[in-house]
Protein backbone atom coordinates (compact mmCIF):
# COMPACT_ATOMS: atom_id res chain seq x y z
CA UNK A 1 0.00 0.00 0.00
CA UNK A 2 2.66 2.56 0.96
CA UNK A 3 4.64 4.09 -1.83
CA UNK A 4 7.30 6.80 -1.41
CA UNK A 5 8.77 8.30 1.75
CA UNK A 6 7.39 11.82 1.79
CA UNK A 7 8.82 13.11 5.04
CA UNK A 8 10.73 11.79 8.03
CA UNK A 9 10.09 13.38 11.43
CA UNK A 10 11.59 12.64 14.82
CA UNK A 11 9.03 9.98 15.71
CA UNK A 12 7.35 8.99 12.44
CA UNK A 13 7.86 8.50 8.75
CA UNK A 14 5.18 9.63 6.33
CA UNK A 15 4.61 7.70 3.09
CA UNK A 16 2.45 8.40 0.09
CA UNK A 17 -0.17 5.81 -0.83
CA UNK A 18 -0.15 4.28 -4.31
CA UNK A 19 -2.81 5.78 -6.55
CA UNK A 20 -4.21 8.03 -3.83
CA UNK A 21 -3.98 11.77 -3.39
CA UNK A 22 -6.02 11.72 -0.22
CA UNK A 23 -4.30 9.15 1.96
CA UNK A 24 -0.96 8.74 3.69
CA UNK A 25 0.69 6.00 5.72
CA UNK A 26 2.25 6.97 9.06
CA UNK A 27 4.99 4.63 10.19
CA UNK A 28 5.90 4.96 13.87
CA UNK A 29 9.61 4.80 14.65
CA UNK A 30 11.37 3.47 17.73
CA UNK A 31 13.26 6.74 18.23
CA UNK A 32 12.67 8.87 21.29
CA UNK A 33 13.80 12.49 21.48
CA UNK A 34 13.42 15.11 24.18
CA UNK A 35 14.46 18.69 24.92
CA UNK A 36 14.17 19.71 21.27
CA UNK A 37 16.19 16.77 20.07
CA UNK A 38 19.08 17.22 22.51
CA UNK A 39 18.38 13.88 24.20
CA UNK A 40 17.96 10.89 21.91
CA UNK A 41 17.50 7.15 22.23
CA UNK A 42 16.00 4.18 20.47
CA UNK A 43 13.60 1.78 22.18
CA UNK A 44 12.81 -1.52 20.49
CA UNK A 45 9.03 -1.75 20.28
CA UNK A 46 8.21 1.89 20.98
CA UNK A 47 6.85 2.51 17.48
CA UNK A 48 4.45 -0.41 17.90
CA UNK A 49 3.12 0.88 21.23
CA UNK A 50 2.58 4.41 19.98
CA UNK A 51 0.90 3.18 16.81
CA UNK A 52 -1.48 0.87 18.66
CA UNK A 53 -2.22 3.27 21.52
CA UNK A 54 -2.72 6.21 19.16
CA UNK A 55 -5.07 4.08 17.03
CA UNK A 56 -7.15 3.23 20.10
CA UNK A 57 -7.32 6.90 21.11
CA UNK A 58 -8.42 8.02 17.65
CA UNK A 59 -11.01 5.23 17.45
CA UNK A 60 -12.41 6.27 20.82
CA UNK A 61 -12.54 9.92 19.77
CA UNK A 62 -14.33 8.98 16.54
CA UNK A 63 -16.93 7.00 18.50
CA UNK A 64 -17.36 10.12 20.64
CA UNK A 65 -17.90 12.50 17.79
CA UNK A 66 -14.38 13.85 17.30
CA UNK A 67 -13.03 13.16 13.85
CA UNK A 68 -9.35 13.06 13.04
CA UNK A 69 -7.13 12.16 10.13
CA UNK A 70 -7.04 8.53 11.40
CA UNK A 71 -8.56 5.87 9.14
CA UNK A 72 -7.25 2.55 10.47
CA UNK A 73 -4.24 0.73 11.87
CA UNK A 74 -2.64 -1.20 9.02
CA UNK A 75 -0.28 -3.32 11.05
CA UNK A 76 1.72 -3.17 14.27
CA UNK A 77 3.60 0.04 13.43
CA UNK A 78 1.63 1.74 10.68
CA UNK A 79 -1.64 3.53 10.25
CA UNK A 80 -3.56 4.88 7.32
CA UNK A 81 -4.55 8.53 7.63
CA UNK A 82 -6.22 11.24 5.61
CA UNK A 83 -3.69 13.53 3.97
CA UNK A 84 -3.56 16.98 5.51
CA UNK A 85 -1.33 20.00 5.29
CA UNK A 86 -0.10 20.44 8.84
CA UNK A 87 -0.73 23.83 10.47
CA UNK A 88 2.60 24.57 12.18
CA UNK A 89 1.13 24.79 15.68
CA UNK A 90 1.57 22.51 18.65
CA UNK A 91 -1.57 22.99 20.70
CA UNK A 92 -0.98 22.10 24.33
CA UNK A 93 -3.80 21.55 26.82
CA UNK A 94 -2.90 21.56 30.51
CA UNK A 95 -5.09 20.25 33.30
CA UNK A 96 -2.31 20.13 35.88
CA UNK A 97 0.97 22.12 35.99
CA UNK A 98 4.00 20.05 34.97
CA UNK A 99 7.04 20.42 32.79
CA UNK A 100 7.96 23.63 30.97
CA UNK A 101 5.22 25.80 32.45
CA UNK A 102 6.57 25.19 35.95
CA UNK A 103 10.06 26.29 34.96
CA UNK A 104 8.99 29.08 32.60
CA UNK A 105 6.30 30.82 34.63
CA UNK A 106 7.09 29.70 38.17
CA UNK A 107 3.67 28.03 38.52
CA UNK A 108 3.72 25.45 41.31
CA UNK A 109 3.98 21.86 40.06
CA UNK A 110 0.70 19.92 40.33
CA UNK A 111 -1.47 23.01 40.66
CA UNK A 112 -4.64 22.54 38.60
CA UNK A 113 -6.06 24.72 35.86
CA UNK A 114 -9.79 25.56 35.80
CA UNK A 115 -10.57 26.00 32.97
CA UNK A 116 -7.81 23.93 31.35
CA UNK A 117 -5.02 26.07 29.92
CA UNK A 118 -4.64 26.04 26.13
CA UNK A 119 -1.29 27.12 24.69
CA UNK A 120 0.06 27.46 21.16
CA UNK A 121 3.66 26.69 20.29
CA UNK A 122 5.11 27.47 16.88
CA UNK A 123 6.22 24.19 15.30
CA UNK A 124 9.66 25.15 14.05
CA UNK A 125 12.58 22.95 15.07
CA UNK A 126 15.29 25.52 14.38
CA UNK A 127 13.59 27.98 16.78
CA UNK A 128 12.98 25.30 19.44
CA UNK A 129 9.16 25.37 19.03
CA UNK A 130 8.68 28.68 20.88
CA UNK A 131 5.55 29.47 22.86
CA UNK A 132 3.39 31.99 20.95
CA UNK A 133 0.20 33.98 21.39
CA UNK A 134 -2.91 33.97 19.21
CA UNK A 135 -1.64 37.11 17.46
CA UNK A 136 1.63 35.38 16.62
CA UNK A 137 -0.27 32.33 15.35
CA UNK A 138 -2.20 34.60 12.99
CA UNK A 139 1.07 36.07 11.73
CA UNK A 140 3.02 32.82 11.42
CA UNK A 141 0.42 30.41 10.06
CA UNK A 142 -2.37 30.61 7.49
CA UNK A 143 -5.00 29.90 10.18
CA UNK A 144 -7.68 32.58 10.56
CA UNK A 145 -9.04 33.98 13.81
CA UNK A 146 -12.16 31.82 13.41
CA UNK A 147 -10.06 28.74 12.81
CA UNK A 148 -7.96 29.38 15.93
CA UNK A 149 -11.19 29.70 17.92
CA UNK A 150 -12.42 26.47 16.36
CA UNK A 151 -9.14 24.72 17.24
CA UNK A 152 -9.45 25.89 20.86
CA UNK A 153 -12.99 24.55 21.06
CA UNK A 154 -11.89 21.24 19.56
CA UNK A 155 -8.99 20.74 21.97
CA UNK A 156 -11.20 21.40 24.98
CA UNK A 157 -13.69 18.82 23.65
CA UNK A 158 -10.85 16.34 23.04
CA UNK A 159 -9.59 17.04 26.55
CA UNK A 160 -12.96 16.15 28.10
CA UNK A 161 -13.19 12.94 26.13
CA UNK A 162 -9.59 11.91 26.78
CA UNK A 163 -9.81 12.61 30.50
CA UNK A 164 -12.67 10.08 30.62
CA UNK A 165 -10.82 7.66 28.35
CA UNK A 166 -7.67 7.58 30.45
CA UNK A 167 -9.58 7.63 33.73
CA UNK A 168 -11.00 4.23 32.77
CA UNK A 169 -7.48 2.84 32.86
CA UNK A 170 -6.60 4.72 36.05
CA UNK A 171 -4.50 7.42 34.43
CA UNK A 172 -4.78 11.13 35.05
CA UNK A 173 -4.41 13.21 31.87
CA UNK A 174 -2.06 15.94 33.08
CA UNK A 175 -1.40 17.64 29.75
CA UNK A 176 -1.04 16.77 26.07
CA UNK A 177 -0.10 18.15 22.68
CA UNK A 178 -2.26 18.07 19.57
CA UNK A 179 -1.60 19.03 15.98
CA UNK A 180 -4.08 19.97 13.30
CA UNK A 181 -4.00 19.85 9.54
CA UNK A 182 -6.08 21.11 6.69
CA UNK A 183 -7.55 18.36 4.50
CA UNK A 184 -8.20 18.63 0.80
CA UNK A 185 -11.62 20.19 1.29
CA UNK A 186 -10.02 22.92 3.44
CA UNK A 187 -11.43 21.59 6.71
CA UNK A 188 -9.22 21.65 9.82
CA UNK A 189 -8.98 18.23 11.41
CA UNK A 190 -7.08 16.64 14.28
CA UNK A 191 -3.87 15.05 12.98
CA UNK A 192 -0.55 13.63 14.16
CA UNK A 193 -0.73 11.20 17.10
CA UNK A 194 -2.04 10.92 20.65
CA UNK A 195 0.20 8.64 22.64
CA UNK A 196 2.32 8.52 25.81
CA UNK A 197 4.89 10.41 23.70
CA UNK A 198 2.53 13.38 23.43
CA UNK A 199 0.56 13.15 26.72
CA UNK A 200 1.57 13.37 30.36
CA UNK A 201 -0.21 10.53 32.15
CA UNK A 202 0.05 9.93 35.88
CA UNK A 203 -1.13 6.73 37.54
CA UNK A 204 -4.14 7.71 39.66
CA UNK A 205 -3.31 5.21 42.40
CA UNK A 206 0.48 5.49 42.70
CA UNK A 207 1.16 8.94 41.20
CA UNK A 208 3.79 7.34 38.96
CA UNK A 209 4.61 8.99 35.64
CA UNK A 210 3.54 6.78 32.75
CA UNK A 211 4.66 8.69 29.67
CA UNK A 212 7.71 10.06 27.89
CA UNK A 213 8.84 11.79 31.10
CA UNK A 214 10.15 8.33 32.07
CA UNK A 215 12.68 8.86 29.26
CA UNK A 216 13.14 12.63 29.78
CA UNK A 217 13.86 12.19 33.49
CA UNK A 218 15.45 8.70 33.42
CA UNK A 219 12.79 7.27 35.70
CA UNK A 220 12.89 3.66 34.59
CA UNK A 221 12.07 1.37 31.69
CA UNK A 222 10.04 3.27 29.08
CA UNK A 223 8.90 0.18 27.21
CA UNK A 224 7.42 -1.56 30.24
CA UNK A 225 5.46 1.61 31.00
CA UNK A 226 4.10 1.86 27.43
CA UNK A 227 3.31 -1.87 27.57
CA UNK A 228 1.36 -1.30 30.77
CA UNK A 229 -0.79 1.35 29.07
CA UNK A 230 -1.57 -0.87 26.08
CA UNK A 231 -2.32 -3.82 28.37
CA UNK A 232 -4.74 -1.74 30.41
CA UNK A 233 -6.44 -0.46 27.24
CA UNK A 234 -6.81 -3.99 25.88
CA UNK A 235 -8.26 -5.20 29.19
CA UNK A 236 -11.20 -2.80 29.07
CA UNK A 237 -12.31 -3.76 25.56
CA UNK B 1 8.27 66.58 49.37
CA UNK B 2 9.62 63.04 49.06
CA UNK B 3 9.71 60.99 52.21
CA UNK B 4 10.82 57.34 52.42
CA UNK B 5 12.34 55.09 49.76
CA UNK B 6 9.58 52.60 49.01
CA UNK B 7 11.20 50.56 46.26
CA UNK B 8 14.31 50.63 44.12
CA UNK B 9 14.10 49.27 40.58
CA UNK B 10 16.73 48.97 37.88
CA UNK B 11 16.10 52.43 36.45
CA UNK B 12 14.14 54.32 39.11
CA UNK B 13 13.66 54.81 42.81
CA UNK B 14 10.15 55.21 44.19
CA UNK B 15 9.55 57.43 47.24
CA UNK B 16 6.50 58.02 49.37
CA UNK B 17 5.22 61.59 49.65
CA UNK B 18 4.86 63.19 53.07
CA UNK B 19 1.24 63.29 54.25
CA UNK B 20 -0.10 61.71 51.08
CA UNK B 21 -1.47 58.27 50.43
CA UNK B 22 -2.18 58.99 46.80
CA UNK B 23 1.10 60.30 45.46
CA UNK B 24 4.63 59.02 44.90
CA UNK B 25 7.87 60.52 43.68
CA UNK B 26 9.77 58.70 40.91
CA UNK B 27 13.47 59.43 40.87
CA UNK B 28 15.22 58.45 37.62
CA UNK B 29 18.63 56.83 38.04
CA UNK B 30 21.65 56.97 35.75
CA UNK B 31 21.89 53.17 35.62
CA UNK B 32 21.36 51.31 32.36
CA UNK B 33 20.70 47.59 32.25
CA UNK B 34 20.03 45.23 29.37
CA UNK B 35 19.48 41.52 28.71
CA UNK B 36 17.64 41.04 32.01
CA UNK B 37 20.30 42.81 34.00
CA UNK B 38 23.26 40.91 32.56
CA UNK B 39 24.73 44.05 31.01
CA UNK B 40 25.03 47.06 33.26
CA UNK B 41 26.48 50.56 33.09
CA UNK B 42 26.04 54.02 34.54
CA UNK B 43 25.66 57.11 32.36
CA UNK B 44 25.98 60.52 33.99
CA UNK B 45 22.87 62.50 33.03
CA UNK B 46 20.74 59.56 31.83
CA UNK B 47 18.24 59.92 34.69
CA UNK B 48 17.71 63.57 33.78
CA UNK B 49 17.02 62.78 30.11
CA UNK B 50 14.59 59.99 30.84
CA UNK B 51 12.77 62.09 33.42
CA UNK B 52 12.40 65.09 31.12
CA UNK B 53 11.56 63.07 28.00
CA UNK B 54 9.06 60.88 29.86
CA UNK B 55 7.43 64.00 31.31
CA UNK B 56 7.02 65.46 27.82
CA UNK B 57 5.51 62.22 26.54
CA UNK B 58 3.02 61.98 29.41
CA UNK B 59 2.06 65.66 29.00
CA UNK B 60 1.46 65.11 25.29
CA UNK B 61 -0.62 62.02 25.97
CA UNK B 62 -2.68 63.91 28.57
CA UNK B 63 -3.37 66.71 26.06
CA UNK B 64 -4.47 63.97 23.65
CA UNK B 65 -6.90 62.33 26.01
CA UNK B 66 -4.71 59.55 27.44
CA UNK B 67 -4.33 59.84 31.18
CA UNK B 68 -1.46 58.30 33.09
CA UNK B 69 -0.09 58.30 36.60
CA UNK B 70 2.02 61.37 35.71
CA UNK B 71 1.28 64.61 37.60
CA UNK B 72 4.30 66.87 37.00
CA UNK B 73 8.05 66.99 36.74
CA UNK B 74 9.40 68.18 40.09
CA UNK B 75 12.96 68.84 39.04
CA UNK B 76 15.55 67.53 36.59
CA UNK B 77 15.41 63.91 37.72
CA UNK B 78 12.15 63.49 39.61
CA UNK B 79 8.47 63.44 38.85
CA UNK B 80 5.33 63.35 40.93
CA UNK B 81 2.94 60.53 40.06
CA UNK B 82 -0.32 59.04 41.24
CA UNK B 83 0.24 55.99 43.42
CA UNK B 84 -0.74 52.74 41.71
CA UNK B 85 -0.31 49.07 42.38
CA UNK B 86 1.60 47.85 39.35
CA UNK B 87 0.02 45.01 37.35
CA UNK B 88 2.99 42.69 36.70
CA UNK B 89 2.74 42.91 32.90
CA UNK B 90 5.06 44.48 30.40
CA UNK B 91 2.84 45.34 27.46
CA UNK B 92 4.87 45.59 24.27
CA UNK B 93 3.53 47.18 21.08
CA UNK B 94 5.42 46.47 17.87
CA UNK B 95 5.03 48.42 14.63
CA UNK B 96 8.21 47.03 13.08
CA UNK B 97 10.06 43.79 13.82
CA UNK B 98 13.23 44.31 15.89
CA UNK B 99 14.94 42.78 18.88
CA UNK B 100 13.66 39.66 20.64
CA UNK B 101 10.84 38.87 18.19
CA UNK B 102 13.33 38.51 15.34
CA UNK B 103 15.43 36.02 17.29
CA UNK B 104 12.54 34.21 18.97
CA UNK B 105 10.13 33.76 16.09
CA UNK B 106 12.40 34.13 13.07
CA UNK B 107 10.42 37.13 11.80
CA UNK B 108 12.49 39.17 9.38
CA UNK B 109 13.96 42.34 10.91
CA UNK B 110 12.19 45.54 9.79
CA UNK B 111 9.06 43.75 8.56
CA UNK B 112 6.02 45.76 9.59
CA UNK B 113 2.97 44.68 11.57
CA UNK B 114 -0.53 45.66 10.42
CA UNK B 115 -2.26 45.84 12.84
CA UNK B 116 0.49 46.54 15.38
CA UNK B 117 1.40 43.49 17.42
CA UNK B 118 0.56 43.61 21.14
CA UNK B 119 2.43 41.25 23.46
CA UNK B 120 2.31 40.60 27.18
CA UNK B 121 5.41 39.71 29.19
CA UNK B 122 5.21 38.61 32.80
CA UNK B 123 7.13 41.14 34.88
CA UNK B 124 9.19 38.83 37.05
CA UNK B 125 12.95 39.37 37.17
CA UNK B 126 13.81 35.90 38.47
CA UNK B 127 12.03 34.32 35.47
CA UNK B 128 13.57 36.77 32.98
CA UNK B 129 10.22 38.46 32.18
CA UNK B 130 8.87 35.61 30.01
CA UNK B 131 6.50 36.18 27.12
CA UNK B 132 2.97 35.08 28.06
CA UNK B 133 -0.49 34.74 26.51
CA UNK B 134 -3.72 36.33 27.64
CA UNK B 135 -4.65 33.11 29.45
CA UNK B 136 -1.38 33.21 31.38
CA UNK B 137 -1.97 36.88 32.23
CA UNK B 138 -5.35 35.94 33.70
CA UNK B 139 -3.68 33.24 35.80
CA UNK B 140 -0.66 35.25 36.93
CA UNK B 141 -2.16 38.68 37.61
CA UNK B 142 -5.36 39.97 39.17
CA UNK B 143 -6.41 41.57 35.87
CA UNK B 144 -9.76 40.42 34.48
CA UNK B 145 -10.54 39.55 30.87
CA UNK B 146 -12.27 42.92 30.46
CA UNK B 147 -9.29 44.74 31.91
CA UNK B 148 -6.88 42.97 29.54
CA UNK B 149 -9.10 44.00 26.63
CA UNK B 150 -9.13 47.55 27.99
CA UNK B 151 -5.33 47.55 28.29
CA UNK B 152 -5.00 46.38 24.67
CA UNK B 153 -7.29 49.16 23.50
CA UNK B 154 -5.31 51.70 25.51
CA UNK B 155 -1.93 50.63 24.15
CA UNK B 156 -3.15 50.84 20.57
CA UNK B 157 -4.46 54.34 21.26
CA UNK B 158 -1.14 55.30 22.90
CA UNK B 159 0.67 53.84 19.89
CA UNK B 160 -1.26 56.05 17.46
CA UNK B 161 -0.59 59.14 19.52
CA UNK B 162 3.08 58.36 20.09
CA UNK B 163 3.72 57.57 16.44
CA UNK B 164 2.53 61.09 15.63
CA UNK B 165 4.47 62.57 18.54
CA UNK B 166 7.79 61.04 17.51
CA UNK B 167 7.19 61.64 13.81
CA UNK B 168 7.25 65.38 14.56
CA UNK B 169 10.86 64.98 15.66
CA UNK B 170 11.72 62.67 12.77
CA UNK B 171 11.74 59.43 14.74
CA UNK B 172 10.00 56.22 13.80
CA UNK B 173 8.38 54.45 16.75
CA UNK B 174 9.47 50.86 16.11
CA UNK B 175 8.22 49.32 19.36
CA UNK B 176 7.77 50.22 23.01
CA UNK B 177 6.89 48.81 26.41
CA UNK B 178 4.19 50.12 28.71
CA UNK B 179 3.19 49.22 32.23
CA UNK B 180 -0.13 49.72 33.94
CA UNK B 181 -1.16 50.10 37.54
CA UNK B 182 -4.35 50.16 39.53
CA UNK B 183 -5.02 53.43 41.35
CA UNK B 184 -6.83 53.77 44.65
CA UNK B 185 -10.25 53.91 42.99
CA UNK B 186 -9.48 50.60 41.24
CA UNK B 187 -9.04 52.16 37.81
CA UNK B 188 -6.27 50.87 35.54
CA UNK B 189 -4.00 53.67 34.38
CA UNK B 190 -0.83 53.99 32.35
CA UNK B 191 2.17 54.03 34.70
CA UNK B 192 5.97 53.70 34.71
CA UNK B 193 7.84 55.70 32.04
CA UNK B 194 7.95 56.26 28.28
CA UNK B 195 11.49 57.12 27.26
CA UNK B 196 14.27 56.00 24.93
CA UNK B 197 14.91 53.31 27.57
CA UNK B 198 11.49 51.80 26.87
CA UNK B 199 10.98 52.63 23.16
CA UNK B 200 12.84 51.70 20.00
CA UNK B 201 13.20 54.90 17.98
CA UNK B 202 14.85 55.03 14.57
CA UNK B 203 15.83 58.28 12.88
CA UNK B 204 13.53 58.63 9.87
CA UNK B 205 16.21 60.26 7.73
CA UNK B 206 19.33 58.26 8.59
CA UNK B 207 17.87 55.00 9.95
CA UNK B 208 20.10 55.38 13.03
CA UNK B 209 18.98 53.80 16.28
CA UNK B 210 18.22 56.48 18.86
CA UNK B 211 17.35 54.51 21.97
CA UNK B 212 18.72 52.02 24.50
CA UNK B 213 19.85 49.74 21.66
CA UNK B 214 22.83 52.13 21.41
CA UNK B 215 23.83 50.71 24.80
CA UNK B 216 22.65 47.14 24.17
CA UNK B 217 24.59 46.91 20.92
CA UNK B 218 27.49 49.29 21.74
CA UNK B 219 26.63 51.58 18.85
CA UNK B 220 28.02 54.83 20.22
CA UNK B 221 27.49 57.46 22.90
CA UNK B 222 24.13 56.90 24.59
CA UNK B 223 24.02 60.30 26.26
CA UNK B 224 24.50 62.27 23.07
CA UNK B 225 21.63 60.30 21.50
CA UNK B 226 19.29 60.98 24.44
CA UNK B 227 20.39 64.63 24.38
CA UNK B 228 19.48 64.79 20.69
CA UNK B 229 15.96 63.55 21.44
CA UNK B 230 15.40 66.09 24.20
CA UNK B 231 16.83 68.89 22.03
CA UNK B 232 14.48 67.98 19.17
CA UNK B 233 11.51 67.86 21.56
CA UNK B 234 12.37 71.26 23.02
CA UNK B 235 12.75 72.75 19.53
CA UNK B 236 9.16 71.99 18.52
CA UNK B 237 7.60 73.60 21.58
Amino acid sequence: MKDKLLYEGKAKQVFTVKDSDELLVLSYKNDATAFNGEKKANFEGKGRYNNLISAKVFEYLRKNGVNSHFKEALNETEQLVEKTTIIPLEVVVRNVAAGSIVRRLGIEEKSTFHPPLVEFYYKKDELGDPFISDSHALLLTDATEDELAQIKQMVLRVNEKLQAFFKEIHLQLVDFKLEFGRNQTGEIILSDEVSPDTCRLWDVRTGEKMDKDVFREDLGDLISVYDQILTRLEAIQ
